[in-house]
């Protein structure tokens, strides 16, 4: 037998019901929010992706030679294609550009709870401007892509890289040693950056203002406890916005540091807590990539969320619940109503309900069986004396209740019951 | 400037809207038939799809080891995928199963007019059964796809692979000369056959029987210049079933010979005459495959729609109408307005309209000109004056019409206007 590659997953009716309900909501938001869809392929040049994210990434991507024997890779992210995408093609279009993707991303890592070889994202990208309302109105879609998914108990947590990064880059002279000091920060390596700051005798006043900083999370007004500067007074200005959206229940955390040489400004994070170790739901920031592509500089705020832990999350406060998969089975009672029978189903569908018939040409009681199975709604059940009146039994599945009706009458008697 | 690789695309918003549009028509019509989508992995050990297409299939596929020394493939189809995933963890479901699927291929051929190394497909399998009308039933469901995607000029052609398949077996006895025979039929050549019949003495009566045979096609009446047998008794009723369904222009053709090896009794395939040569925009056919992979034998029913080739063929018969990108973009004529601006996006959001705001800070005239290009249906300007009255002025963007209106009628109005 054939096993399904390891770390990847087979999703059945069931499952994708829930995630197309879910991944739906999320589109609807980024639609309301003026953001439009793109999609771009599932392998690029494996360049793209070391460009953004360093030689360290290559160890997790799926790489292969194609035959003209250039170096591909499995997308391990789709935000270095959306950007690839806008140099190409949408660079001259009016600015701000509102883009969104969901997609499907590969990692090459040992499978574990909540991860996987293949995964899924939703992902946005605000193109070409910097503004504060610009960084808020990021968070707050990516807030409204969650609470339209149904997610009640999640926290978002708002920094901004510039707060570290100038105070490191003003205070540490050695560009060297200011880089290296960057990236244990980025790591949250506090115990290697309390070395360095040993061996190359800097001032342990400043590893303890870094460290304080970077411990700075909760109320805005946490926000007081530090000189102003042009980062403080935007990640302010975020805040107050966010407020005019009617989003208030965010909070500041310095101690974001994802990727400090990607990112160049506000930086934020979304936890569903129900999740433990594996709490992040999304991640984003202000970032500038294109000229790391080849394009001119431009301004970019986005974000990615990741579907699979959002399904996880929303399972861990309710069940996802979703339409029944069929609204009637048709059964005729003898062979005789067979094409009766098919007349009927042909109707329902074209009145939009989900119907189906007996296809296997099996008994009453069998094919009673396979409508509870299936999920079915109603059964609806053709017999000679019904079908000699143009008329139907309509059974509901769930109650067991009987109905002689009109057969042209069963759609609206589907449509009007409850769960239509 | 990093490129998309060769033979791949990126789609932008506009595109997608109407790929989106199409792509739900299609899975409306799958639910309406009770058919559940079932999602597996972009990629599969590569001898899954060998054992289904035969070696050939290697060199068109996008091979690669991955670090555990397997082979895996990107995927050429679905089919082999879903049989796969039904083997493992659906066989002991009740039968008929009715399953569909949206996905990307990957396919190495040099690039040409709709044909992509990636590519998209929206597939259904029917699993379990094997009357005339599960076939009736999944030609039927085809058509409602494509016309429910709006595809209107089309021509469903429906043969029976038992019928060529059993005169070879019966009259050429020798089995390998038999097989070859019907790999040439399969591929059409019929020179080769004919060389064949002369090199091994073969009946010239069998070699005309088999291309007149081939040759039929037309009106379900065609099948009368034939002797009775099993496959013509099965295509009738399939023609049958159609009728009763409201379908009763499909034709009948016995030189559909798609892979002979794999089809086991109905085929069929949908042209978009439009389309000129690259015109077959969908093939199917009944078919076993899980003893391949290793699972109990069982009968199935599917098909493949090419997703790129419809979209393609519908755009030949007309534009394909996308709802604005944007009902309402809100301006806020001066700095002092911008909250207020804020908060009627906000509200328009919640009313599930599609809506944005100036996050550039720019004058009224150029954000008029970005809500022009932006193709937002109004722009809600927002002046001094109409902030003390707590109203707004609206902007039909196509008529350039204004109005003042209350700011909590902004949705109403726009709601109530012809294009929403």
């Amino acid at each position: 037998m054939i096993q399904r590659p390891r770390g990847t997953r087979d999703f059945g009716p069931a499952e994708m019901a829930k995630r197309r309900k879910v991944e739906q909501a999320m589109r609807d938001a980024c639609a309301r929010f003026g953001f439009g869809e793109v999609v771009t392929p599932t392998f690029e040049h494996s360049e793209l992706f070391t460009l953004r994210s360093g030689q360290s990434i290559v160890d997790e991507m799926y790489v292969f030679r194609d035959k003209g024997d250039r170096e591909m890779a499995l997308r391990p992210e789709i935000t270095a294609s959306v950007i690839r995408f806008y140099i190409s093609d949408m660079s001259m279009h009016p600015k701000p550009l509102k883009l969104f993707y969901v997609g499907n991303c590969f990692r090459y890592e040992n499978p574990q709870s909540g991860r996987y070889r293949e995964f899924f994202q939703l992902g946005a990208e605000l193109i070409g401007t910097k503004t504060p309302e610009t960084d808020a109105e990021v968070v707050a879609l990516a807030i409204s892509c969650l609470r339209g998914a149904g997610l009640e108990d999640f926290l978002v947590r708002i920094g901004h890289i510039g707060i570290l990064k100038s105070l490191v880059r003003k205070e540490i002279k050695d560009e060297v040693v200011a880089a290296e000091a960057l990236r244990m920060i980025d790591k949250e390596d506090w115990d290697s950056l309390g070395d360095m700051f040993d061996a190359k005798a800097l001032p342990r006043k400043l590893f303890d203002k870094i460290t304080s900083i970077a411990d700075i999370k909760g109320s805005v007004d946490e926000l007081n406890n530090l000189e102003d500067s042009e980062p403080t007074a935007h990640l302010r200005e975020i805040f107050d916005t966010l407020r005019l959206y009617g989003i208030d229940d965010c909070q500041v955390d310095l101690g974001i540091v994802r990727g400090l040489d990607y990112y160049t400004g506000m930086v934020f994070e979304i936890d569903a807590p129900r999740l433990g170790a594996e709490k992040q739901v999304l991640g984003g920031g202000s970032y500038t990539l294109s000229e790391l592509f080849g394009g001119e500089p431009v301004f970019s705020t986005g974000f990615a969320i990741g579907i699979d832990r959002v399904l996880l999350a929303l399972e861990k406060e309710r069940p996802i619940d979703v339409r029944a998969p069929l609204d009637a089975y048709v059964i005729p009672a003898k062979d005789d109503m067979r094409k009766y029978a098919f007349g009927i189903v042909a109707r329902l569908r074209s009145q939009g309900l989900k119907a189906d018939v007996d296809l296997m040409r099996r008994t009453l009681s069998k094919n009673l069986k396979y409508a509870f199975s299936a999920g079915a709604r109603f059964a609806v059940i053709v017999g000679k004396e019904e079908m000699a009146k143009r008329s139907v039994t309509l059974r509901d599945m769930k109650t067991g209740k009987q109905e002689v009706v009109q057969a042209d009458e069963i759609g609206k008697t589907i449509l009007r019951s409850p769960d239509s």
